[in-house]
């Protein structure tokens, strides 16, 4: 709650800024308001020009301004660790938005205590996801914070009832706004993804139009010959990325992040168009571009197939609805999560090695695996010698294993 | 156990009988140890000369040959019910084989009754999935019948312990062996997929050869031209697929899955390499070619996004890899198999209605799905009108949710 | 919503009334709002004069009354599934304020849609879980009535801060209320248990006082002779119960609940004292007493041991904190309550037998059970013969069990 | 496997030497077969003659004896977590037994590579839970161990066919042996329980005769006087136990844990009868007196009442089975077990507090709980105050969580 007592001048408020209609909008109410507003333009790898979102803020009126580039945290806490965990909500969607939500309110959290802010600003709708997933994180990790949410506002949206209220009153301030023709569909992007949904894609019967997608090429456009990479892994982290057509490689990251986004892309790869559920409880239709993401998730779930111990891969992915959903609904600061990832981490540990991808028109293609702490015994394997098994082991195996099937009832 | 205090004319075997020299030298043994022999050839879709199986059976001896028809109930009863529960092995493996064990171990016991047979054998290895999987089915269906498994017999070991030893036994008793020179690795084949494992397999760091492939075209070679299909489900089982471009349509449950077999394999869809763990503890390299059953689980999870309620579809994902395990350990016919199966029959009533894919060189796009039950609102989802929601609401809904995790200790 | 256009003489309302000083304001100020108000006094097994309570809400205004007796509909449709789904929330409480929300607002729809009222109402507190509770039953069965709770209604809210505000109001509008000394506890109760919360009780390091208890005589003045009970299931459910002393014996299932609540009630089973955690984010102190519902719940795991497999009990009590987080929460009709019902449903079949318990101080000790359709096979159990098992058999199993823990890593 | 090629003075085994008829007879026979043997007797608390069994140990020839006190390292980590864990078998069993058995083959593995030994033995029976346990032990711990199990040994199972070959064997060869009546039970005792089965106990229909017990006096025979323990945990683990009454306080953890042992016992707490499934599928009677353990695991959940995160505690809850499976099993030592722990390691931080219980005649009551880390807070559970909470707020929370449930289906 703000502390209503003090000084209207003493109210400051953090507002997440991303330069667009509406949080401009917003940062000209705040101020109205009586708040300070400290400006927060978060560089999760869209493609934007943040210095002339920062101009912006200031002409608007931003106390100060804050442009963070939070790319590294995002791949190293948020993205890779939900591929380690095999994070795919609904069984197909790879939380690219979801997971760039908490590493941005984790920053605007520490802003706000840096400045001495009594608030967090956002400006997401009251029907989506992503204002759960930004207030979740606010209570979690600045449990003290005034919440200000203007799209639940019932005075705010009163006033803006649509996009020409915004526009108008744009003008009526001086906020300078960029002309551009509203989308069919609305868009949000970072380094894991890009998502398009609303608009024309409200009707979940027709296909999107083939030049909406921007991350990757159809796989129609994709190349005639395929990429082969090879991706090593270390306790379930990608650690080095190598072309092994051209040679090229990375190590860092954030750089073989980017390099997998780009190689996948056009090749086609990560394409995903579904209808999802929203934590408050709507069925909403979403497309994505998830090239890199894509690829990492499948080459580690083939890496955990030499490294990872059966029940322990079975315990994970009985675990892994609820790491998603966790993920997706936004307690990524909760102590449920700490203990999920108590036990992912656990799991996580030596799976370890090389794997071998082939990409070609959408498709993968594994090439091969191997792993300095594989669990796979070519001996024990093989149906041509023992390898140390006894095959009349088994006899007494399924005996003991289906008696209980056996069992007759015995009144 | 079998009845030793009958005469040694009395033991009866009802033998799963493939026509190769494994099964051919045990039908020999069986009947040297003074068992009446019956063969049992189970079709399952694979591609074989049964008539030719049925006549070798007879030469050897056996008293009686069953050819049985199992493709119609390998298709309604296993494999459509798999799909429908979203039974995926290790996040890969879509069961082919272990789908294929319950059907034919049903047939044997039946037929074991049918002959009055004392006991059922069967020439699965002692180092694989599948004696599990035919034992498990003969005790939960036919309790009181002796289970040969010679690959599980010491005697039976020591005396063949080579490839060589059974074509000299072969030989020696007459027995016709196609000459075919030896696999450098082992098939199964059925209607769902054709599997390859062992031998040059074994080495899982090296990619199979692409002439190794028998159902599906590679991506490289697959036509140029996507196919669209339009596939209808009903209570999550298919009922009709169209060829939206030729125009074909099939509704008849054998007959589309069929056209989907025919139609996926041509575009290159459903081809899978993976390390896997076996029931017996060993890590184990797959390739499976599972054209038609790939293209129906993409369709039926892409149909859910729209019929299936969120927290059903939550449930049963957090159920789905222990029913998958069920089916990949031999567990079909068991009580715990049919308590979840109750269950996902209830997740599975209402999905219904129509999904439209594409399938281009490997690859699966959704081009767009409706439900004559669709539980998707488009005015709740749409990001322009309120659709009955009022935004208002998801403060109160937020502040509820995180109140648990805004709240301090308090000593 | 209420369809505000129609002239207000057509707003129909029931109301569940309890002839407390809330509902009983709450029906006045319902009316002066404009509503025509039919008041619905379920019982549900609490000690109340129904009469007076249906002559109050007339003597208020109340268009129309129902007293309506829930009781059987309550032990048969909730009481008896709950117990035999093993549902226990947060290890102790046994639910039985939960399980008569949604029996009551079942008959709450079912008598606004007979009398075509337009709205339900309800006086449950806005921090508690039974306004969640009644109002998800609304939600899932009459979604299309207005829900009225004054208590989260911050007008009525404001206008009733404290206590003093309703019987002020009370008195101005001849609201006959009882002459009461306000407890220093709530409590609620019905035909399962008898809860106490808030007040005194609110400081959880406190023991309750010993003169709260109603239902249950406390351990140290329960009789020093104890009762011995046999309980007999069909199918989970219990069919009849006879005192092994006394000779009485009951078997319909109100009467029999009936006789087990006083009995158990007469030897001290069934208190528990907690602190909970309410689907609002609030931990809060409980102190129930569930005799009845207490001794079955042991007489039924009992039970469970000699006629449920065990894969199948290990699968239900893996489902059973859901199942019982779904009821504590409201969820009793909803699509995945039914999933999980489906499930149990299953698994209940064959919990058939019977029971011997004997009660003493608050205690429960087994004296024995048996069935007709037993999976326990006193030969297999037996330690003296092999009855139909091979201890040689353990020796394959145990090595199979155990390979993959012995196999090292291999690179 | 044991490397038989080795000259036979080089097979040396650790054997788990109970003093008792079958171990001492399984030493001679080893001895026989030119195995040195290294006997070990594990004191994990069960009232015995450590030293006479060394004697005897000694007698028969074993060529060195340890005799080891396990007890700390049993209560500590072995115990301890399973009570924190809420590992509680098919609702009832505390896994005395189960626990007791990787403490022992731990330690017989250290000892087995302390003085060079090539196998292990044990002389637990081929139809039981400890055979698995212990050799899923020496799995985990000394895979390269040859692992003795005579029980299982067609051999050594028709040369013992009942208990006078061993009693013959014995006298042969000069083993002494205790002059004993056969019980009509069989018993196995240690810190945590004692457990009775078989015999007599295998009709379940038939209650125990009363004086069969040893650790707990029966309820009728218990105090009329409570007693009144405040026990203090820090991290789940009970750090200090006092009585309220005598003043006497321990804070040692074997101290407290017979502390707790004596003063339940005393008061008739902890006497479990029931019928369980064993890991080899055969249901079997056990008759458990668990005193000490029984009143941690009520104060315990208790405390998490006030400590636990409520969500920590559903997923807790739903593993919980799941851990507990593994300890019945024998899984201790287990990929999967480190991955349980993991995450119960992190819901048991901070369950920090003190809980007052009375005992009385079998039963416990909490008489209140305290933490200096509660998440209870006060003024939020309040029903008369607000203490932060916006009762309006639970409004939109219902109106979002119902809409899923009210939604209707759009075609």
């Amino acid at each position: 709650m703000s502390d209503s007592n003090q000084m209207s001048a003493h109210k400051k408020a953090v507002l997440a800024y991303s330069g667009g209609l509406d949080t401009s909008v917003i940062l000209q109410v705040l101020k109205e308001q009586g708040y300070e507003v400290v400006a927060f333009i978060a560089n999760v790898g869209q493609d934007e020009d943040f210095e002339k979102q920062a101009e912006r803020a200031r002409i608007i009126g931003a106390a100060e301004v804050f442009v963070e580039d939070l790319c590294r945290e995002f791949v190293d806490d948020f993205i890779f660790p939900a591929i380690a965990g095999n994070a795919v909500y609904e069984n197909r969607y790879l939380l690219g938005t979801a997971l760039a939500r908490p590493v941005i309110a984790r920053r605007q959290v520490e802003i706000a205590e840096r400045v001495g802010a009594t608030a967090v600003a956002h400006g997401a709708t009251g029907k989506g996801n992503d204002q759960v997933r930004f207030e979740l994180g606010y209570a979690g990790l600045g449990p003290h914070l005034e919440v200000i949410a203007p799209w639940k506002d019932p005075e705010f949206l009163a006033r803006f009832a649509g996009r020409t209220d915004l526009l108008n009153y744009a003008e009526e301030h001086g906020i300078p706004i960029e002309a551009s023709s509203e989308k069919s569909y609305s868009m949000d992007e970072n380094l894991m993804h890009k998502s398009y949904e609303s608009g024309m894609l409200e009707d979940p019967s027709l296909a999107p139009k083939p030049e909406m997608f921007d991350l990757t090429r159809s796989a129609m456009d994709a190349p005639d010959t395929p990429a082969r990479l090879e991706i090593e892994f270390v306790d379930a982290r990608p650690v080095r990325v190598k072309d092994l057509d051209s040679g090229e490689e990375e190590t860092d990251s954030l750089a073989l992040f980017a390099m997998v986004n780009r190689i996948a892309g056009e090749h086609g790869v990560g394409r995903i168009d579904m209808v999802e559920n929203r934590y408050v409880g709507i069925k909403s239709r979403g497309v994505y571009e998830t090239p890199g993401g894509t690829l990492l998730h499948f080459a580690l779930r083939d890496l955990e197939g030499i490294t990872m111990d059966r029940e322990v891969l079975a315990l994970r992915d009985t675990l892994a609805p609820k790491f998603t959903q966790l993920i997706y609904n936004g307690y990524w600061f909760s102590p449920e999560m700490d203990f999920i990832r108590a036990a992912f981490d656990q799991a996580e540990k030596m799976v370890t090695g090389t794997v071998k991808v082939q990409l070609f028109k959408g498709g993968l293609q594994a090439l091969g695996r191997k792993s300095p702490v594989s669990l796979y015994n070519e001996a024990l394997s093989s149906m041509d010698i023992a390898g140390g098994y006894e095959q009349a082991d088994a006899a007494g195996f399924i005996r003991i294993a289906s008696l209980r099937l056996r069992g007759g009832r015995h009144g």
